[in-house]
């Protein structure tokens, strides 16, 4: 499916029918690799967290491997986050169960002889960069060549990569149909990124597998500040192209370059600005949020990244505090609502379809 | 109906059978003119409030007219609250869509044309004295003349009034019943309005279309200090009448009339005092309560407003701090309880049964 | 049934099944005298507490006799215990009703002859010794010769008594379970009582009709610093028997008896220790948890009083929280979770099948 804007509503929404849009209610997509924390998060210190619905502790072995088990032993329901690590073990604090970690208890003290078939569940997790990513669906289609691929996370020298986190209490539909979406910079982001002109450009959206991308191209127009002024450029006239792509439920891309035909000595004619976004839901209306943004130019300058991370801090402050209180809204006001979508809701609601039809998959 | 009050247990009661009396459980009445707010509170600034379980913006026009919408964008649920008023639109902050006073969306900036059938929903409103009433209900029966007339409030000549407001955690069934009962005076407010004579007086309450008027007299008496005081007639003995009303679910008032017989020199024969008492309610279990203390003498001094503030405010935090302790009662109590009623009750219950009549209609 | 611990496991438990076991969900079990308070907390001061799901009031007689009524009034749900006390009479707060000591309505001051059928639910209690028990199930079945008889608690002259109280978010199916196992000792309570010898000495369990009795007979051990340390003999070898009894859902006690042989001049040969464990729950998810340890020697000792406060304190904490972390997790776990027991989780098994059973017959 293909489609260019045409302005009109779209109409209501009856969000529950068959084919059609996710929203906050709909049950998580379990059956995708989400990221469960910076990979330096996870250490030799157990680390609870819950993650698209399940209670996990996160650690690694004396090797550095990553495990995820589900934080609860399956004995007496102790969380396994309170408990100690010896060598590559996790002991429960309550009877002593050790745990391997594949999730095989290799001794419960308690007893002379080890039970040979104890085990707590263990989550497939992977460190792919400066994220470790895990798999909490059907544990024989946590397929690792799904993890998208993000080089430029790892790649630091080509790239500069500044990053930061947050944790919402909103719901990931929301997101990634903000994330979509650009006609609200304007509006929620008038001293950061919003341009009118911006919001108003053209753009193809297209569904690829299970993807969404959406493409804008602007010529000969003023650079926006965020990545203008780290460049140096914001004197010039310059083109500007745009790809956005809604990867899984798990992660959105944005990919920004900015052409200077007329590139001052020792400068270059082109900029890439990777952006990633990976966010998972604890549940139906909270989220966890990592951010990365990437630069192709100068990156080990602690000046642009400053730059780089307040520009963007900024914005995701403004997106985010805007999601909490839609949020509040949809869990507070009883009154019946429909939604209302217009033309420029179709890259976002070709997103929310396929957030539906994963959900639907699994339940 | 009429009666006169005569001491016997009335039974218990079986409060959700048909016929029978609301209880906090009751669905709201909503086909009923509400406070939404004291008038100059509503402005220039967008007001969000919950009012019979509606979620309602409220602001005015450049012409200082009010408006009351929908709290909830119908496009993606941002609260309207949160947007900018331009002129006498409300424009949403997320995409900038903009509402004129009547609820029709005249722009809708990331669209070159503007969808001519958006609206977002708006509730009539209406100025009256130092308030503003809002109808939450089904609008073709928003009618205007239904607004209890309270002339006394919008007359600083003839009267001097002073008013407060409090939000609590209590419903406004239980509200009403405390507001029509005096029974309770001695017990819960013995040091300000309580005497033992005045709880036991004869009244006589009736029912008139669907309002409650209760009625006392009584004769040469010492006058009771909230109003003897400012009067300065502590010393006389007075005769004094009173009329409690439940107007409707929105409005009681109390008025009380003293009079002395042998004036002295210079001052009224007759003192009256007109008590409003305006309650919203939040949903079943939290109040909006807006209360004014009208008096017909010495309109514009200030020790008696103080006078007044200081006496009310306290026995209406008895009042409202019972009702809170009741609620939490209600809810954390999960045995079975079957309420308990007595002929004083009758004024307390008929009102109630009102409520229920109301509500059934509704739902 | 008699069982030794044999070590295997015992599979997975199906809770909710006929025959089996309680666990947090199950209803709690209401005929049964449990503790409503320390004899002392009760006094002329009325007292709220929620008590096996009753929201009672606790007060005295003028004579001294504890009396607990519903903190309800039947007539507008006010809770009494916001009332005052005249003589033995509990004075609504709201309308003055006076309900006498066996919550017969005595008088309502708004009615000129008081009905004659209105009481309020009354609940047997009892003091014996430092603690009031209370009967918030079936009326008839209340029988004083029930209350589990704790002499040692009464007796200063024999025993020397500390006692503590904790309020937790747990639930007391868990509480039983943990007294009754010992397994975990040297996990939880590392750095007080838990030797690794002791947790997997030979026990056996015993229903007696019931009641769960566990014992264990330890030889020539060094003693634990608990008991060793206040009647320093650390440097001894002792031997070592103890019972826990799981004796009511709302008791546990555990006596220890220390024999030493070969005692110093002018010391006893044997040591007797007897901690009581009064928990009684408030609802599915928390507790009130009184706790006494009774010494036989030197019972006015201070230093012993401190010291056994102390060193109890500590361990009856880590339970707690450990108690507390594992209610967290089966309330915020929605994963389906299958619980799993070994041999040695028998006699806690036995108990939470008498829980099981007790529950079911009033259900």
């Amino acid at each position: 499916m293909t489609l260019t804007t045409d302005e009109t509503v779209l109409g209501a929404m009856e969000p529950h029918e068959p084919g059609n849009f996710a929203t906050h209610a709909t049950p998580l997509v379990r059956n995708c690799w989400y990221v469960a924390a910076r990979a330096d998060e996870i250490g030799r210190t157990p680390l609870a967290r819950k993650l698209v619905g399940a209670d996990v502790v996160l650690y690694r072995t004396e090797a550095g491997e990553p495990v995820a088990m589900r934080n609860r032993c399956p004995h007496r329901s102790f969380p396994l986050a309170r408990g100690t690590l010896e060598g590559d073990r996790l002991i429960c604090g309550y009877h002593g169960m050790e745990f391997e970690a594949d999730g095989v208890c290799v001794n419960m003290p308690a007893l002379s002889s080890t039970p040979s078939t104890v085990t707590v569940r263990t989550y497939p997790v992977v460190d792919r960069g400066p994220v470790t990513w895990i798999w909490v669906g059907a544990p024989d289609l946590a397929d690792e060549s799904l993890i998208p691929d993000l080089p430029w996370l790892s790649d630091d020298v080509e790239w500069g990569t500044v990053t930061g986190h947050f944790h919402i209490e909103a719901d990931y539909v929301s997101m990634h149909e903000n994330l979509i979406d650009q006609t609200h910079f304007p509006f929620l982001h008038p001293g950061t990124v919003g341009t009118p002109e911006y919001a108003r450009s053209k753009l193809t959206a297209t569904t690829e597998h299970d993807q969404v991308v959406i493409r804008r191209e602007l010529s000969d127009c003023a650079p926006p500040g965020v990545y203008g002024r780290p460049a140096e450029i914001m004197h010039k006239r310059i083109d500007r192209s745009s790809e956005a792509r809604f990867v899984s439920p798990a992660v959105h891309t944005a990919f920004a370059r900015i052409t200077d035909h007329d590139p001052d000595p020792g400068k270059p004619g082109l900029y890439r600005y990777n952006i990633t976004h990976c966010f998972t839901p604890e549940s139906n209306t909270a989220i966890h949020y990592w951010w990365f943004v990437s630069r192709d130019y100068r990156p080990r300058d602690p000046a642009i990244d400053r730059f780089m991370v307040e520009a963007h801090e900024q914005a995701y402050s403004e997106d985010l505090e805007a999601l909490e209180w839609i949020m509040d809204v949809v869990r507070n006001d009883a009154d019946p609502h429909i939604e209302l979508s217009f033309a420029t809701d179709k890259p976002g609601l070709m997103a929310r379809r396929i957030l539906f039809r994963l959900a639907r998959k699994e339940n």
